[in-house]
């Protein structure tokens, strides 16, 4: 194994904290009941998550579309969503990394191989998930971020996996990619060649439950995989 | 007059600010000395400049290729500039902001004209930018931010200025765009059939100096600026 890709919402990054602190902005700066803010969020979430499922939608409008959504289901402006993401981001705390994020990352970069994130978006741009990652001390550990606003494509389209790869000339069979969402993180990541690592909450230990896949309950299951792997090669 | 738009950089924030912070934070994460820095961002930043003026290269790649070219001058990694520039924006101070900058947005909002922002990107997106806006308490006088990685298009495009334009169903004649770059902001806004205010620390007072173009000294100055076109009209 040469490079491991990681996802970041709900594997480095805890989604619900960011999601509750935009929820807070947004009602604030309309002046609505967070309960219906945090409704919307929910509709649109899930709306969005079956789209890119089913990778229907621009990728190169990926996040504004996502924005607009929201605004639309609030009834109010796509500037004023921008306006609550940025406020979150300059105002989450450090409850917002996983625990055992920093371990995962530090376990494979001693390991000396690439360690890179590979993530969607949605409400908020890439690059804002870059600055919190940098400011709770994570980036110290990550040789690369792939977000798809910036390249123009999401998982699980194969596109998406393909950029670390090519950025770091790694044959999909020498890179793992791990993430939380089944259909975009796991089955993406093996359609596109690559080793697969599905975060299954309710998984007790790491297991292999495919040819090249595994689910671990936590993003630290990463290393034991990673052993796993060796074991064998 | 309904349309009121402004530049950011040298307009509303201190360019220099921001990329002395970027620049202590390269030297920082690069372990080399900050006057080499400093070098290779002014060098980076003519060039570019001089390829916009000429609206060569590619509007969707225009924030990447910037970042690239830093970092190939620098002799760094592309990611290492795009850490800088998080760092920066988390860490800069609110003399960021230029005397004049609030009074001219809030005395444009309380005509009762729509505010928005018409921005360029370089080294850092638009979303880093909107953040500072935020951050350092202008949003609130903004209806709507276009950035250049946002719109896919940048000034002096006609494209860029079309996009409020069309955003808010304003025709060019009833907008006025205020910046400090001549061929950027003011003859991008004429060239839109737009009103253009060029901001020249040289100028003595506001001052006409085309059919629907002024100079100004200072930001504050578009607020003269609308009152002699309203005298006029």
């Amino acid at each position: 194994m040469k490079l491991v890709s990681f996802d970041v919402w709900n594997t480095l990054l805890d989604i619900n904290v960011m999601l509750d602190a935009m929820a807070v902005e947004l009602s604030k700066l309309m002046g609505t009941c967070i309960v219906d803010v945090v409704e919307g969020m929910i509709a649109t979430r899930e709306r969005i998550k079956r789209m890119r499922a089913e990778t229907t939608g621009d990728p190169a409008r990926a996040l504004e579309e996502s924005q607009e959504m929201l605004a639309e289901l609030l009834g109010t402006d796509i500037e004023i969503v921008r306006r609550a993401a940025a406020r979150a981001t300059l105002n989450v705390g450090d409850e917002i990394v996983l625990p055992g994020a920093k371990k995962a990352l530090e376990g494979v970069k001693k390991k000396g191989l690439t360690v890179t994130v590979t993530g969607n978006v949605m409400f908020w741009p890439g690059s804002y998930t870059r600055l919190l990652l940098e400011r709770f001390g994570l980036m110290g550990f990550i040789d690369r971020t792939f977000f798809a606003d910036e390249v123009f494509a999401y998982k699980p389209m194969p596109e998406m996996f393909g950029k670390p790869l090519e950025t770091f000339g790694v044959k999909p069979g020498e890179a793992i990619h791990i993430g939380d969402t089944y259909a975009e993180d796991f089955e993406g990541a093996l359609r596109a060649g690559m080793w697969g690592v599905w975060i299954n909450p309710e998984a007790e230990e790491p297991r292999k439950i495919h040819e090249r896949g595994f689910e671990v309950p936590s993003v630290e299951g990463i290393l034991k995989v990673l052993e796993k792997i060796n074991e064998k090669g």
